[in-house]
């Protein structure tokens, strides 16, 4: 098998500050309003996959995080078809089965993104075995929506774009990683039973039910949008806390006026928006922001100066029973340092309300790693199996 | 002191089906939009006031629940003004110290509007010792907003009026209790330690921060009063239901569209959403309906019909580890009846989720009780202290 039909690629994991809810074309993908992003740094949360191609390949076959999965999935045929009209190889190669084999580096179940990272490793893997130079972020729209603002880093925003073919419903960055990189993530990972209602069917009952919605849509977003571009052009974090934070509780309210409503943040979650309200007022200051997707886990954005006392903190009103090493992963850090200096805040939660937390940054898009780093094998079969 | 000077009255507690959330005059209580409203039945919960007038008296004084309360609180003198300037009685009477004792027969704690019948109960009590025949709504508005529509009994509709000095913004009975002797309401108060806003507050903040509440008031309110209205005057449960249901749902997404967000649902009151929401569906139609006020209590509509199965399947799906009699208050009941047929529902929540359920039913307005009733002596003391 030469060595030019294997390809290895991570892509990034991205969380919506100006969020996505709502299809006004269910099948191509195309989204009601703009929205914006912060790609999260690959170093600690990614998707990496292997694809290969081969004239041996018996039949096309996609291993997800070790087991095999069927691959008759509309949205991933409809990726491969997508990238396969725009491939510049040999016919033949076009006619060659393919081998897919992906893996998150965090749980799947924690309901972090993980499809948005997992359809933006897929599309970019395929657009280097399919030798496509175009942009590809309107193909990983059509495997998940989010996805495609996964295939830039630093700040993306996703255009809902005016075409009925979503071929202008595309990602482009704002700005790379490095024009603000002081910015960092904390994300706060909750423990939680609660059956929840699928984002996909969440969104579609929405748009059907809610009027606030529409008014959302229609008068809400732009502000913000613009907003946040300003906020990011000029590294404004007080208005990029408020705008975050007023658009995520927005995206919440609307799933509430939905009928029957749609429930993503739990007890937990507005325990920590309450934190952070208070921690900010506690310093007279924006010093941190949340954000919340479709589930209960929270996103923090804060600038690095503040981290180390919010962290800090964090472990106070959120405490373990487990070790602090083990409860805050990603980027090191020592929060025991006797010369921090936290806001004085008045609450205290029960333990173990957290699973445990990550600290990590804002990053860049999708890279190919070398053929060391591959997740198949010569014969094409997946190195490990679950 | 002459009996005439003494009055004692109950006023029920008001549960509004159309909410109420934000004023349009801070001072004068005049809401942005119209609500409507069910009367409890006051035999189960009420607020129950004496009032005595008397040249003998040293000092205005109140009385709360048993404990002295300072009367100089401002809504209340406004009450006792306004009643004033339109009393028909002798000039000297006018001028004579008045003493006020109030109880509820619940926990004021519970959340369960207890000021709506509070301030009813005043204002009734009060037109009666001062001999006042005019609506009294819009003066029990000024001591609580929501009170005014415990002056009736049965379906209540209080307008938000067009006058700036909120002499239109009235309550009016829509029908008696008797209209829809069916109905029937139960209480879920839950269990529930958080800390929540104060609907004053709350309401003033979503004023000021939230878009959705502006559209809501402009665009949905006035299409779910004409829905309610037609629902209450046919005797329309499905359609009653429904839009109690959504118009809850709408009041608490502008809560949370709010900066910071008002949250008053916890998981425990999403849980109940949802259980009716299943319920409903399993039962394949509307057997019951939701509706939250300003913290976490559950009020469940039904028709007498529905309530054995329904009280059955609360208390599988809402266990007490006490026992079941302790449970449920109000009308006597018995849910251990082998016939009783409740639709299979897949849901079982942890014990105690629930401190008790109140099963009672739509009422009338207040009512004279008999001196034998007073709260207050002879020497226009409270007979019980706290």
């Amino acid at each position: 098998m030469s060595e030019n039909f294997v390809v290895t690629a991570t892509a990034p994991v991205n969380i919506a500050t100006i969020k996505y809810w709502g299809k006004k074309d269910e099948k191509l993908i195309i989204p009601v309003n703009d929205s914006i992003s912060a790609t999260l740094s690959s170093d600690y949360m990614c998707a990496k996959t292997t694809i290969a191609i081969s004239p041996n390949f018996e039949k096309d076959q996609i291993w997800l995080n070790g087991i095999e999965e069927s691959i008759e999935n509309p949205r991933l045929l409809n990726c491969i078809r997508n990238i396969k009209n725009k491939a510049k190889i040999g016919t033949d190669k076009l006619k060659w089965k393919i081998h897919i084999c992906s893996e998150n580096n965090f749980p799947t179940a924690a309901g972090l993104a993980s499809s948005s990272a997992g359809y933006a490793c897929l599309v970019y893997a395929l657009s280097h075995i399919y030798n496509v130079k175009e942009n590809i972020s309107d193909i990983a729209r059509q495997g998940s929506g989010s996805a495609c603002r996964s295939i830039y880093g630093g700040f993306v925003q996703w255009y809902t774009g005016i075409k009925n073919d979503g071929s202008d419903s595309i990602a482009l960055q704002l700005a790379p990683a490095s024009h603000w990189p002081e910015m960092r993530v904390i994300i706060l990972v909750v423990n939680d039973k609660q059956k929840k209602t699928s984002s996909t069917i969440g969104m579609q009952r929405t748009v059907e039910t809610s009027k606030l919605l529409h008014y959302r849509v229609k008068y809400c977003v732009q502000g913000h949008i613009d907003k946040m571009i300003q906020a990011i052009k000029n590294k404004n974090f007080d208005l990029f806390a408020e705008i975050t934070m007023r658009d995520s509780n927005q995206f919440h309210a609307v799933c509430l006026d939905t009928y029957p409503p749609a429930i993503y943040m739990n007890d937990t979650s507005h325990a920590i928006a309450s934190f952070v309200h208070e921690y900010n007022a506690a310093a007279n200051s924006y010093k941190v922001a949340y954000t919340f997707d479709a589930g209960p886990n929270a996103c923090l954005f804060t600038l690095e100066k503040n981290v180390p006392a919010l962290l800090y903190t964090i472990t106070k009103v959120f405490p373990t029973s487990g070790s602090v090493k083990d409860y805050i992963t990603g980027i090191p850090i020592n929060i025991e340092n006797k010369s921090i200096n936290a806001p004085e805040i008045n609450i205290s939660m029960q333990s173990d309300l957290l699973k445990y937390v990550i600290y990590t940054k804002v990053g860049e898009g999708p890279t190919l790693l070398p053929d060391t780093e591959s997740l198949l094998n010569r014969e094409g079969l997946p190195l490990r199996l679950a």
